[in-house]
């Protein structure tokens, strides 16, 4: 039985998504946790990878199990009783024996989340980008609606190691919310670099504090520039993987 | 100069406020912060003390510092620099000579939180109660009521070493707040006895699910029956004290 899940986490304590030697990572927390309840060796299959420190509202991920006498509902509680409190199933249904969470997807939406204030409150460190430099909201928001559209993100990604040669997505939304302190960034499109939300977020701020040339957002779009300075992983937040 | 303090943390990682041996107290780590900014051996007397776990936004305190060229900002600002992220002077202001946080306080409102859903969002966890069996919420407003007046709270109490003589409060407000899955029990008052919120709270939310009597409230509001089951401390904040 093939199973989709949808997962959250604090990412804060794990080395990110993707399972590693050391073992600390969420993938490998998961998989531990189906093992202690199934005892096979299963693989968690995730939407995406997501950095140390990011953290998930809603991550996808498939998974095969047995067909035993577990429900969906009782892989759920099971999983979670052998997860760490930093990471949950918060739902697990059945899926199509050809479901495949990253290969399927057809967007995903990130919120990143800064406070912007003299003072960066207990709750909500390794929670946002604390920014205490005054950001000019009117440039935030003009430069968040020229993202939207077809680009060559390539100005703002960062190597993995691999390089990936088709590097044109698409951002259906970028939404500037301004709540008090409060300031979140939110990205919806059909697929992301590895760094993409980061480097644009750090990007879209440094232009907006002056610390930047506006010229630097305009030449990465059309892939004449790089970009180099990414928000910190802790303010960002993997929301939704739509199918 | 004495100086008034606003001060929140997540009280997670200390061994609640009070200065102790080890050291890892919210009162240890804010003195080592004013001493190594200032050099000298001052004591941050705070308005009351929050145990293990137990979350504030906003404590306050009052601590005596040298005459010297730094001014209130500057005191937040230095001592910040010093503090661990989990705790932040928010607020800063010098006081009168004979202002104290303890004695003077007039009354203290904490919030306790509770997340009722069988799922416990990892984001909420060490930040609230997880409470999945469910709750009648006519009977917890109900009781919630009863609790407002004044009342010798001595069966909400828990020994702390030395014996509280006086144990008559009184309780202006106790709310009842339900968004969602997330339940708020917002207490106000002019003192509190050591574990009453959580004793309180635990007993409220007891009988609210049918695993405690309705007497055991009545009795213990009268002096006639001591409460035993505290919430945990993870869900209690303690969110103002008045002057």
């Amino acid at each position: 039985m093939r199973l989709k899940l949808s997962l959250a986490y604090d990412g804060t304590p794990f080395c990110g998504w993707q399972s590693q030697a050391g073992g600390n990572t969420i993938q490998d927390r998961v998989q531990a946790a189906f093992r202690s309840v199934g005892g096979t060796n299963v693989i968690v299959h995730g939407a995406g990878r997501t950095d140390a420190g990011v953290h998930a509202l809603s991550q996808c991920a498939h998974v095969d199990v047995g067909e035993g006498s577990l429900t969906p509902r009782d892989w759920l509680r099971a999983v979670n009783a052998n997860l760490p409190p930093e990471i949950r199933i918060m739902r697990c249904v059945k899926a199509a024996a050809d479901f495949h969470a990253r290969f399927q997807a057809t967007g995903k939406r990130y919120d990143y989340r800064l406070w912007c204030a003299p003072v960066h409150p207990p709750l909500e460190c390794r929670r946002s980008w604390h920014v205490v430099r005054p950001i000019d909201l009117r440039v935030l928001k003009r430069d968040a609606k020229k993202l939207v559209g077809t680009h060559d993100f390539r100005g703002f990604s960062a190597n993995r190691g691999h390089p990936v040669r088709d590097t044109v997505r698409q951002l259906s939304r970028v939404e500037v919310r301004r709540d008090g302190p409060r300031l979140t960034l939110r990205f919806e499109g059909n697929g992301f670099l590895y760094k993409m939300v980061r480097l644009l977020t750090g990007t879209l701020i440094q232009i907006a504090q002056g610390r930047a040339d506006e010229s630097l957002l305009d030449d990465a779009l059309v892939g004449k520039a790089k970009t180099s300075f990414a928000a910190p992983a802790c303010g960002l937040y993997l929301v939704r993987v739509d199918y």
